[in-house]
C-alpha cells in the first residue's frame, strides 16, 4: 500500500498508494526535478495527510492538501469503491467528492490511492533568520510581503519563549537570542528574482525594527537554520520536567492581521490559568505566520491536564472571536468536537451529521471522530 | 443582494453578497491595489460563480473558485442558514462544506454571502501573441513553461479555425493568420522578473517552431490583443449562417500533455459527424491551455442539434479516455448528467445522490440539475 503507481512528468502529477510516506515520495521522484510540496511531520503518509487536510511550513507558498490532490480512490463504508476524479487539473463535474474526503478524518471513507499534483523543485534557495523585539513587528513585515506581489517560499514565526525552548533543548547547534524570530525561505527560477525578494524583505524588516537580519545560500548554514525551525516540537517536549508532564498545543488559524491579538490573548489566557494551577507551566508559540496558523503549546504536570485542555478551548474560542478557525491543519479528532459547533453552528453540525449518516449509516468509519452522531436528536428536522 | 459588505485590505479578503458582479467588485476595490482574479464571462455574479466552480483565463495562474473562496453563507432547503467558515486562510475544522457548495450548481443550498480571497493586482503587464504551425508545438511550449518554475499570468490557445472565426467576425481591429495562436500574459512585481519570463518563453517558442512572436507593454496594443482573445465566443456566434443556427460547445479538461490528442480527436469526431449530416458545420477550438481546458465549438443548423449534441458527448468520452474530465468549468447542468456517470461511476453518482437527499430530501433546490434523483432505485443499498 505504499507504492508509487505512476509518475507523469509532463503533466506534473503522480499516482500513489495511500501508505506512501511524503518524504519517500519526494526521494523517489527527485531525479525528475519535481516535488510534492506539502510538508507535515516526517512520519506522515499521503493517506493520513489527505484525511487531515494537513499542511506545514510550505503551505503559505503552495497551499494545503486541498490544493494538491487531483483525485482519490476511496473505499466506502459498505465496501464499494469510488474514484472521485482522473488527472485533469480542474473539474466542475458534480459535487467535489475529492475535497469532501480531504479533511474528513477517515469518517466518510478509507483513502487507498491518490493522484497528486507536483511542482518544479525550488531553485536558488536562500534561508533567512530575522529577529524582532515584538511579535507585531514580524507580523507587520509578513502583511507587507503579502501585498508586494512576491511570494516567498516559507514564512515561519517563533516567539521568545519558543526560542528559549530551542536553546535549552540543545537540539540546534546554534544559540539564539530569545526574541520573536522569523524563519524565511526564498527561492525562484533565477538568482535575480531571489535577490529582488531578499532586498525587499530586508528593507521591510529594517523599517519594522528588526535587530538582526541574516540570509545565507551556504548549504550547511541553510540546513542548520531550517533544522532549528523543524526542531521546535521536539524542543518543547524536552521542556518537560518530569516524564509524565504533558505537551498540549493549539492549532488555531486567524486572518494574519489578527495574529498579534491571538498570540497576546493566548499568552494572557494561559498565564492566568497557569498562575491558578500554580505548578509552573511553560508556554510558547510557533507557527506558520504566512497563513495565520499558530501553535500555542503548554508543558504542564499531568495533574493539570484538564485545566490545560480547558484553557486551550478558550484559545480556540479566542481564534473564533478573531474571525479564525479552531484548527488550521491538525483536525478535530476527539478533542475539538465540542468547540466545532461554535465554529460552524448547530446547522453546520447538522449538515455534517447528515452527510456522515448518508454515507456511513452504521457509523463504522473512525467512529466518534469529528462529530458525535448521538447529538442528532437535538437538531431540527428538514 | 449585490453589496460589498466589508473589504479587509490587510488580510486581502472581502465579504460580498452573492449578487455582486465580479467586474463591479474589482472596480470597487481597485484603489486598494487588490483584485479578485477569477474571470468568467462579464455578466457573472459571485453567487453563480461559486455554484458553477467557474474559472476563466486567469485560472492557470490563480486557480478556480475553489481556491478563492474562504467561506460561504448558504440557505439550506429547509430555510436554515449555515455559515461554513470565517476568514482564516485555511482550516481543517470538519467536513469542507465550503468546497462542497462550490460547484454544486445550487442543488445543495442557495449561496447568499461569500468571503473571497484577494490578490495583489498584477504589475508590469506585458501581453504576447505567438503563432505556430501546429497545435502540438504550442502545447509543448506550455509544458516546458510549467517545468521552468516561472508562472505566467495567462496562457490561452486558439486553433486556426478559431482565428478564422475571429477574422470573419471583424470583432477585432486586428487581422490574424489562421494558424494555432497562443495568447500570453506576463506580469510580476518588477520589470526584471517579467523580462526574464519573456526571454524564456521567446526562446522556447523559437525552439518549437513559432513563426511569429510579438510582445507589447503598450496599453492600447495590449488591450487590442486581449480583447481579441475575449471576443472568441461572440466571434463564433457570428459564424451562424442563419438566425436559427445552433452554437454548441464542449468544456473538457485533460492533462495538458493530452491536449493535442483531445483537439485532434475532437476534430475527427466532429468532421465525421458533420460529413454525415451534410449541412456544413463549422468547428473551432479555443481554451485555457495552461490548465488543459478546451472549448470545442460547433455551429450547425437547428435540425442537426441532436447530432451535434451526440458528438459532443463523444468528445466528453474522449476526454475521459485521456484521463480528463467532461467539464472543466461550465458544470453538468442538464446536458451532461448522463455522461457524469461515466466520469465518477455508479458509486460516485450514488454518493452524490445520498448527499443531495440528505440535504434536500424533497428535491426543491434547482431540481434535476447535476443528477437525476429518480435513478436511485438502480443503486445498491448501504
Amino acid at each position: 500500500m505504499n507504492a508509487l503507481v505512476k509518475l507523469n512528468e509532463d503533466d506534473q502529477d503522480v499516482v500513489v498508494q495511500a501508505g506512501i510516506n511524503w518524504m519517500d515520495l519526494n526521494q523517489k521522484i527527485k531525479a525528475s526535478g519535481l516535488w510534492f510540496p506539502v510538508d507535515p511531520a516526517p512520519g506522515a503518509s499521503i493517506g493520513g495527510m489527505v484525511s487531515m487536510s494537513c499542511s506545514g511550513t510550505n503551505a503559505y507558498r503552495y497551499g494545503t492538501m486541498k490544493e494538491w490532490v487531483l483525485g482519490l480512490t476511496v473505499v466506502l463504508a459498505d465496501g464499494r469503491v469510488v474514484k472521485t476524479r482522473r488527472r485533469a487539473r480542474k473539474s466542475s463535474a458534480g459535487f467535489d467528492l475529492t475535497r469532501l474526503m480531504i479533511g474528513a478524518e477517515g469518517t466518510l471513507g478509507v483513502v487507498t490511492e491518490a493522484v497528486l499534483r507536483l511542482a518544479p523543485q525550488p531553485r536558488n534557495l536562500v534561508v533567512g533568520l530575522v529577529r524582532f523585539e515584538r511579535v507585531g513587528q514580524a507580523v507587520d513585515v509578513v502583511l507587507r510581503v503579502m501585498r508586494s506581489g512576491y511570494k516567498l517560499e516559507a514564512l515561519e514565526l517563533a516567539d521568545g519563549e519558543q526560542m528559549r525552548a530551542l536553546n535549552e533543548s540543545e537540539l540546534s547547534e546554534m544559540r539564539f537570542e530569545e526574541k520573536p524570530t522569523l524563519f524565511v525561505k526564498f527561492a525562484g527560477p533565477s538568482k535575480w528574482v531571489v535577490q529582488e525578494q531578499i532586498e525587499m524583505v530586508k528593507e521591510l524588516c529594517r523599517a519594522n525594527g528588526a535587530t538582526k537580519f541574516e540570509v545565507t545560500d551556504e548549504e550547511d548554514r541553510m540546513g542548520t537554520i531550517w533544522a532549528a525551525r523543524k526542531s521546535m516540537a521536539p524542543a518543547l517536549i524536552k521542556m518537560k520536567k518530569r516524564e509524565t508532564d504533558l505537551f498540549l498545543h493549539s492549532d488555531c488559524a486567524v486572518p494574519i492581521s489578527k495574529l498579534p491579538k491571538l498570540i497576546e490573548g493566548t499568552r494572557e489566557l494561559i498565564e492566568r490559568a497557569a498562575a491558578k494551577a500554580g505548578n509552573g507551566w511553560f508556554c510558547a508559540n510557533v507557527g506558520h505566520v504566512g497563513d495565520g496558523n499558530m501553535h500555542s503549546s503548554i508543558i504542564c504536570p499531568a495533574e493539570d491536564g484538564a485545566k490545560a485542555e480547558a484553557v486551550l478551548k478558550e484559545v480556540a474560542r479566542l481564534a473564533l472571536s478573531l474571525d479564525g478557525t479552531i484548527t488550521g491543519e491538525h483536525g478535530v479528532g476527539l478533542e475539538l468536537r465540542d468547540v466545532l459547533v461554535e465554529e460552524v453552528g448547530e446547522v453546520g453540525m447538522d449538515v455534517m451529521r447528515r452527510i456522515k449518516k448518508s454515507l456511513d449509516p452504521r457509523g463504522i468509519l473512525n467512529p466518534g471522530k469529528v462529530l458525535r452522531l448521538e447529538d442528532e436528536g437535538t437538531q431540527a428536522k428538514l
